[in-house]
């Protein structure tokens, strides 16, 4: 039994993390008997309007908008303390990319959330478990490009393109598979950057939280 | 293969569909193999804080923060035309004690959305499954007060007491249950009102989806 860390961005697939995704890694977690916590950055997100796809001009607190998912047991990202966790979690979203770092702007050149940069590495170093589906694992890229040459997926050859420039070694999956760069203990899978069907997504979430 | 029609009525637990919930909804659908659309009111909710659980006085529109567990895919509750459908699926939440019906001030004597209540009898007339999770059985007992005396539940006795004052027949269960009333086809499950074990409540859910 672990307990995981799982952090999210916001709540929906436009402006903050995918609910869909972030669901399945809760119950796979559970279905395990892992325990978990969940955490998200103090700051505002950019609402995007989940019927137009169109940015409406309003701001929400991320942490209040990821507390929908987590039902109120939430804590800001800056209280995360990796050494009372066996394992970190980061599902996908579109607020990945905006809310805990620059990626959707700045793609490979982004800045990722200073915070979440620093656990990542503590992570690592303590050669816990780092799982990531979706755009996430672009995350993970952005940290340890020029450190450490990770197997990441982000589903499809073209999908993956990025993670080559980040220096990483980009592996094709399928949403039912999960890649695990077993010496690194980093566990990886596409989820919707490969697929819509949840039933197939949920296998490469459970075979991903089999691994933290 | 069925074609399910799911009804939410917001985004997060405190004031739309519990979130959870929904995407186990959809999850045990899309592993059955079923499809679905998804349907939400056209009004406004009044927006919770979930992470103090308090009222902000803001307001949002309760189809365009459904459209975030939908992904965008949603349209308005008048648009679901029955006999499209095999089946509809009603997850629970405060929204649909808020923004599907007045439950949450004025319980048992309170009104249904017109466009709900005549859907669900029109389900009910066509003997098509009627399938709700954790507070939305009540709605159904409200539609069905004094025509039909159906078995339903909300969990344990306690929670049971206003199904029995709305005179259904109220059946005690677990969240990994599901209660079938055969002879109506309505199919309930407890979920977050009996337990806060995902994997336990996706057992009740898949049981009821089973049914759809």
């Amino acid at each position: 039994m672990s307990k995981v860390a799982l952090i999210l961005s916001g709540c929906g697939v436009f402006d903050g993390s995918e609910i869909n995704e972030s669901v399945l890694c809760l119950l796979a977690l559970s279905q395990k008997g892992d325990t978990y916590e969940c955490f998200a950055p103090q700051g505002e997100l950019l609402v995007v309007d989940h019927l137009t796809r169109k940015p409406t001009g309003e701001k929400r607190s991320i942490l209040k908008e990821s507390a929908r998912i987590a039902r109120g047991h939430i804590r800001p990202l800056e209280e995360l303390d990796p050494s009372h966790f066996d394992a970190i979690l980061m599902p996908g979203g579109f607020g990945a990319a905006c809310n805990l770092s620059t990626y959707a702007t700045d793609e490979e050149e982004c800045e990722i959330n200073p915070n979440l940069k620093k656990i990542l590495i503590s992570f690592h170093q303590a050669k816990k478990p780092i799982g990531a589906t979706c755009i996430s694992p672009a995350l993970i890229a952005r940290v340890f490009q020029g450190k450490v040459k990770l197997y990441l997926t982000l589903g499809s050859k073209s999908s993956n393109i990025s993670l080559a420039k980040m220096e990483m070694s980009p592996i094709e999956a399928k949403s039912s598979e999960v890649v695990a760069d077993e010496e690194n203990r980093v566990y990886t899978t596409p989820c919707y950057m490969a697929s819509e069907n949840l039933a197939e997504m949920f296998q490469g979430v459970k075979k991903l939280v089999a691994h933290l």
